[in-house]
């Protein structure tokens, strides 16, 4: 970390910074690495918090590397990341499915006791538990049932899937990759030479890509409805609830693009600032709206998914439909709040 | 029409602002009267629009008229408005079953099509002609089909019922008081003293009265949740989505007081200025909000209770989950939007 330069422009070389972020990242990979190894993340479905957490840093830092890779690629051996990168995306891919399974349980059954009216929420009971406190109904506790062994079914495939990866040869290599660039980052020639002193060079600096992957975010954010995103109750969301397509609502996909290209432009920012960047609220906020987007929009596909399972009640049906309506509303409330954190920003800082 | 005074504190009697308004309301009910039974609103469910703007005209005029009798009861004969405001209640209610059926029947078949993502709506189409154009699934569609069977069964009886009242003797009784009404309004004597000359009569006066009813609107309207309706997407219209109770629910309750309340609100305007009333933009918005609120809150229960239907297809029942969400939804944009149209006109007119 002692090679970060506050201001990259100042600085000598455009490429110090960004051999020092990638070398802490790859550094946090194989450390988060040994964590999960000694803390058995092998064990259960239900690991120890510190093989949850290892999981954890071995997603972030992954993205991190990968999202690195991918901004600043000009100023990177082009053969060597982009052998690399779709290595990592699929490695943080094999993590993050387990965690989401998780994450998508909880929510769906949290929403199921918020909508009867209960407001205590046992994470650990069983279904039959809860049932017979009276606070569920028998559809909400028999939908309930339905998606906990649903999606603990897809979690323990996601974690024996998660375990056989980081088992594989395939994942050795990503390891061995990672190693290299903990000691030597693959920069260009042009990376190495100081970007204040040429104007060839000056194109392929940190703050030219770093601008670029902020003007990508901007356009996908102005493809988004914003204008029907900041109108409350505008019931846009739900506009497919009950078409016959079984495929991801299409109207989705510019959100889960803009939170992609979000995160990019966050990651860049890191690099550019190092340990002394600034906590950007807005980019907080309009993060964290598009992180709820995408969970309600999974949740919803989930609890259609199930109401298509044979043979279920009626009454597990509707408590399904019920849900899954819910969760769409979620998605439209969790737009216009990404909204609000655009707009609000824009206007605050001309 | 004539002996309506613009300013009641002006003129001389405070009965005669209020005489005029029960005789034109009174003239107004036996002239529909007249023309529902002139234009066969004993025909069909179905009936022509002029059965229908009859049967309007009849509910509107009898629910002024009742709650005129309440607002102003000191000014008129206690024995005979007491008596009389039940059967009007009686009968505007009984009116208002069948026009209420067929509303929710196409609000229910509107908003099953909103969420198939079909724009057309064949009002008048069957569910098996909407379901070959294959814009909607399945379950939608039984759904539809469903709702459309059994709230055309409710509107026939409501209709039965109807016509059934209009020729029963109690209602011959109402006919009667209303038509005494038209001619001879039973005031008292105070209603009958000139407002302005006795300290006494001034507190029965008209507009005390009125402001006494304005009163119980803004004492009704502090009541409500308006923080939290004001915040969106705040998700509390769907608490009890899927709770046992199959009763109304309870939350809707001060809302739809507030609706009666705003009404007895207008009416007392009406009959202050009468003719000359001013259209007051928030009323009107208010109310109109609250009328969405109480048909949103049917339309959902009417799902709610569909979705129970013995034997019924879980698509079916997955469709009608989703149509409650959707319903309750709508019942918290609703609470939103009157949030909005009161607190905005208190603040412009301080």
């Amino acid at each position: 970390m002692a090679q970060q330069h506050l201001d990259p422009t100042a600085g000598p070389v455009a490429g110090d910074a960004l051999a020092a972020y990638l070398r802490a990242q790859a550094t946090e990979f194989l450390r988060a690495l040994r964590q999960h190894r000694e803390t058995g993340g092998a064990a259960a479905v239900n690991g120890s918090k510190e093989a949850v957490d290892a999981a954890r840093s071995l997603r972030r830092s992954a993205r991190r590397i990968s999202g690195t890779l991918h901004t600043f690629r000009p100023l990177l051996d082009e053969g060597w990341s982009e052998a690399m990168r779709p290595e990592l995306a699929w490695l943080s891919g094999t993590l993050a499915r387990e965690h989401a399974y998780g994450a998508r349980q909880e929510r769906l059954l949290a929403a199921l006791h918020r909508l009867s009216g209960s407001a205590a929420f046992p994470s650990q009971a069983s279904s039959e538990v809860r049932a017979e406190k009276g606070q569920l109904t028998v559809g909400a506790a028999k939908a309930g049932a339905l998606l906990e062994r649903q999606l603990t079914l897809a979690r323990t495939r996601a974690h024996s899937a998660a375990l056989q990866a980081l088992g594989s040869s395939r994942f050795h290599a990503v390891a061995d990759n990672v190693a290299v660039l903990a000691s030597e980052v693959p920069l260009t020639a042009a990376a190495t030479t100081a970007a204040t002193t040429a104007t060839a060079t000056a194109s392929a600096g940190l703050k030219p890509l770093a601008a670029a992957a902020e003007d990508r975010l901007c356009d996908a954010v102005t493809g988004l409805p914003l204008v029907t995103a900041g109108h409350p109750y505008n019931s846009e969301a739900l506009v497919h609830g009950l078409s016959a397509d079984t495929a991801p609502q299409p109207q989705d996909a510019p959100w889960h693009q803009v939170r992609l290209l979000l995160r990019l432009h966050r990651y860049a920012r890191e690099v550019l600032f190092g340990d002394e960047v600034r906590l950007d609220v807005r980019l907080l906020n309009a993060g964290k709206a598009l992180d709820r987007h995408r969970d309600a929009a999974e949740a919803a596909a989930a609890a259609a998914s199930a109401a298509r399972t044979p043979r279920i009640a009626p009454a597990t049906a509707y408590a399904l439909g019920v849900l899954h309506a819910d969760q769409r509303h979620e998605v439209e409330a969790a737009r216009f709040t990404f909204q609000r954190a655009w707009m609000r920003e824009t206007v605050g800082t001309p």
